[in-house]
């Protein structure tokens, strides 16, 4: 897989032509702002959790987004019951393991999740990443003297162990799969004060692989997209209220000539 | 009822000074910004779902809206509990069925919500509301060659049987009861690339049925408030992040001017 | 307690060194905008509302907000055992008794917290701390003549009855101990017709409270930058929508000289 503009872009058409349907059961927090940046990439959201109609929407969607951000058990059951129907219909399944390693509800949550059925796509930070492969059993590799090292190294155990591609973002995203790590190094300092950015990541990772069936592929192209969108937004940022509403807007208007002139690998 | 600025102006003005108490049982996702318009409009938004407490809050309110986007047991419960007492209280009730015909369970829970108590308003985009009324039983009109002219049909079955005015809406609103059918034409097309602005049209209808005794007045005049701070919220807005924030800017500002320059029907 | 533009900004330079985590359990219409305002003050924010998992996140945190905006009886099981856990800590409890007066379930919810472990600090409006002192008991004092007045009475009661800060925010904010009332004059006329901002103001006390152990002092200083900062978000702001992005960037970019030019007690 090459990561180029016209890769990128070419995934963006293709998601404004077909606006995939994207089944998020995903946190309180970032419902609305989601929703949004689905919207404004093109793509359909739709929120639903409860039991008796998560398989009927999960049967319906082009990806399903699964986000423990604010779990209870009414919302786990609901998010096994929509995992496994997406894995019956083989769509793509995102999973962002908010705050594992924080609470172990949330560590057992999210391991159980991966075993009931593998996600596509896993994206988190490094120290949610390193919580979730259980650090004991990472192989030390090369990159292990820096944080984002380690975090690597557990994410490319985690790839081998689930067969997931494992998205692990920070300054650079480095996006794993079981034979290779495709960086990404655009982006803005000021993102992470901007609450749910990383969701939203998550969620566009479910649009992408909606619609592209390489899996490291749309997660890369997601990740480009953010940071892209994420740099133009702060341009004209004078702090994070302003980074958000310009994000969806930058997100709505992107050109491949955007993605041209900043794509940093 | 003619719809007219003075008309429109004039509940606006009623709003604004006596803050309706506006009670929403509504979805996870839209409750920050269908408050957030509310209180731009200058109604006093209140949610709360508890069943202790539901009967409490609609025997204090001007109005009920229910919406249904994120469903579950105890919501539906809490629902039926609040129509049943705002029917008692004779306050209006207005249902926004979403996703009506995706689920079954989102359908079945619509059409016992309007069974329990006729809502005064039902407003739903044109598939919901074919949903809702069971195409099997709509009169095929003149209109039906079209999509809209579809569930126009539909929306008028649906207000013989409900007794309720029901709302149609898209590119045009058509506002539907027993007797007459209202068109408003405002609005813009980069609206819906905003999450919730149908269910933020739906709280407003809440607004403008807690002063207006007409209910079909009332819908309308929430229809072309909804279409006319839309058009203006879209005038200098690069994308829907700006569009959204500007929207509730003009819901704030919104003059008798604004609506006679704009008002479309 | 002396309040002044550096004591405040000193709070403001250790929440931005040390960015305290701060566990909100609050309501759904405010998730995102809190979390976000901690965020650009510098703080931490985590939303967590599981029973499996509240003691847990409580005994990482540095204070522990509860805001009873939209209850249901599992929220209120997981306050119980998160103000429990945070008082056998001695970690600031902040609590933000939404809606009390207005039904029976809120106010009896609110007392019974109360009783439970202490809050550090309470903030609410003039009627919400009325309706949680119980009116009967309250001394008429000489303010009584006034709303305010009869708001800063009850509070008195309260701070006395529950050892609280009790915070009164309206035009004037009272910040209410057992032997002496702070005020602050700062703020903005369209502040209230941003939801959630008094949610927003009781976050900010978490935050405050976090790095300073007078709770009168950090509820102050809390109350100092939501009025200025949403004075100066108001400058510029054609209607609400602009004011809740700017006030946000404000936070975000709060200098000592803007507290020193607009500080007013």
């Amino acid at each position: 897989m090459t990561i180029s503009p016209s890769s990128i872009f070419k995934d963006i058409e293709t998601i404004r032509k077909t606006a995939p349907l994207v089944h998020n059961i995903t946190n309180y927090v970032v419902m609305n702002t989601t929703a949004n940046a689905l919207l404004a990439l093109g793509a359909s959201p739709v929120m639903a959790h409860a039991l008796p109609e998560v398989e009927e929407m999960a049967a319906m969607a082009g990806a399903l987004v699964i986000n423990i951000g604010t779990l209870s058990e009414a919302w786990i059951q609901a998010m096994f019951k929509a995992v496994k129907k997406a894995a019956s219909r083989n769509i793509p399944i995102v999973l962002d393991p908010v705050g594992v390693g924080a609470t172990r509800y949330r560590t057992r949550t999210a391991r159980e999740l991966i075993r009931a059925a593998a996600p596509s796509i896993i994206r988190g930070n490094g120290s949610e990443i390193m919580a979730l492969c259980d650090q004991g059993r990472t192989t030390k590799g090369v990159d292990s003297t820096s944080a984002s090292g380690l975090a690597v190294d557990a994410a490319k155990t985690l790839a081998r162990e689930s067969g997931s591609v494992v998205c692990v973002t920070g300054a650079i995203d480095y996006i794993v799969s079981a034979t290779a790590v495709i960086e990404i190094k655009n982006g803005h300092s000021m993102m992470p004060r901007v609450t749910g950015l990383g969701c939203t990541a998550t969620a566009l990772c479910g649009a992408f692989a909606a619609v592209n069936p390489d899996m490291a592929g749309a997660a890369a192209h997601a990740m480009a997209v953010m940071g892209i969108a994420g740099e133009m937004a702060a341009e004209h940022a004078p702090g994070p209220g302003t980074l958000q509403v310009n994000f969806i807007d930058c997100l709505y208007r992107l050109s491949e000539a955007h993605i041209q002139d900043r794509l940093k690998r």
